[in-house]
């Protein structure tokens, strides 16, 4: 029988300031709450409690400010409408403000992505593993939009762990055909999942998502940048 | 405490074929399962099931005859390079040929997307609440790609008795800041959800995802298009 997914959000998870152990904080948490980590758990962390312990903060009082920060995030701007700016930011991800928030911060300061989310994720997945003494996976996620459909989805800014990217090119279907969707982009759909037990106004920024089919692996989020040259939208 | 989220697999779903009764199909496949439905449980079901059993199936002997029926769902070309066209469905998706799918369906015929899936979910969704004397939302998920990131995730393209968006504008974080992600595609969300319980290559159609808060209301996927004067991505 096919197992049944869980997804488990993690509270009681306080306010993260700069220099907070987010792996102590996770683990903390997870002790104190209903299940502890097994293996094969994927632990889902929205990106925003990393960058703030890891100090990725600006001052930002004013429009121009923000603004101004949006601009210095951006390798490129894919494209501009207004106030609304699609760019590109450092890591390669295409989204809107290159990833700089000011939800879910005090006053005036805003967030940026971290510098190197897929480092950020390991550092967790290593520490987590050596307090829990299990195998698991890491995805650091943030809110992204995306071309032609209305309405955002939280997608993989960081993995470690395990592979991006589902590869069932070879593999075939009920009916011995080789399937055609092959490349099935699966930390993004367990980043999707996991919002959907953590929610953007409870507070609660982490989940473990349980049941999962994968295998331990190397693997990072930067696998997920399709190339310029092969993208028909830029 | 906050619930989680479980999402439980349909199995022992056969093949369908046209004029089959996918509700009664699903239904019997629910109550051989570990769980019955409960009030508030969201019922997935890939498109593929509802398209054959629409009969939204045409032969195509050649990969000529694959082709012709990607141009006939085609309303319009977005961009074409070599053999990927990437194409706006009469529903106005945007999404690789069109829907028109080769796996998962025996020898030289093809599947085409359901012609109204949010008709088809309403359909599901008022039969599965009759057998079931349950409030639930029924979601038709299908496989797309997207620009900017590899590998394709579910999505809603059919949806009864939820809202496809969940509007956050106007509600606080924790710091009493108006939320910036204010507008979350949920369905597509729980489409990936369910998706990591069914797997493409092991015949898992349909599954359940429980513990999301919803509301019970009108809603469907057609919601979810961009109007094509708010997208800079045509």
């Amino acid at each position: 029988m096919a197992k049944p997914i869980e997804i488990v959000p993690i509270e009681g998870i306080g306010e993260v300031v700069p220099d907070d152990d987010v792996a102590r904080i996770l683990w903390e948490a997870i002790a104190a709450g209903p299940t502890s980590l097994v293996d094969g758990d994927i632990v889902v962390v929205t990106h925003k409690i990393v960058s703030k312990a890891e100090g990725r903060i600006v001052q930002a009082e004013s429009e121009a400010e923000y603004r101004q920060a949006v601009e210095d995030e951006a390798v490129a701007i894919i494209r501009r409408r207004g106030e609304l700016v699609i760019a590109q930011t450092s890591h390669g991800f295409i989204c809107a403000n290159a990833g700089v928030d000011r939800s879910n911060i005090d006053g005036d300061r805003i967030v940026l992505l971290p510098e190197r989310p897929d480092r950020s994720a390991a550092t967790i997945k290593s520490r987590l593993e050596n307090f829990s003494g299990c195998t698991i996976a890491v995805i650091i996620s943030d809110t992204f939009g995306r071309p032609w459909r209305r309405g955002l989805t939280d997608v993989a800014i960081g993995v470690a762990g395990m592979a991006p990217i589902q590869d069932l090119r070879g593999t075939t279907d009920m009916h011995g055909r080789v399937l055609e969707v092959s490349e099935i982009a699966i930390v993004d759909e367990i980043a999707s999942a996991a919002d959907l037990a953590m929610g953007k106004s409870t507070g609660i920024p982490a989940a473990i998502v349980r049941g999962v089919t994968w295998v331990p692996t190397s693997g990072r989020a930067a696998e997920l940048v399709r190339p310029a040259s092969e993208d028909m939208f830029r």
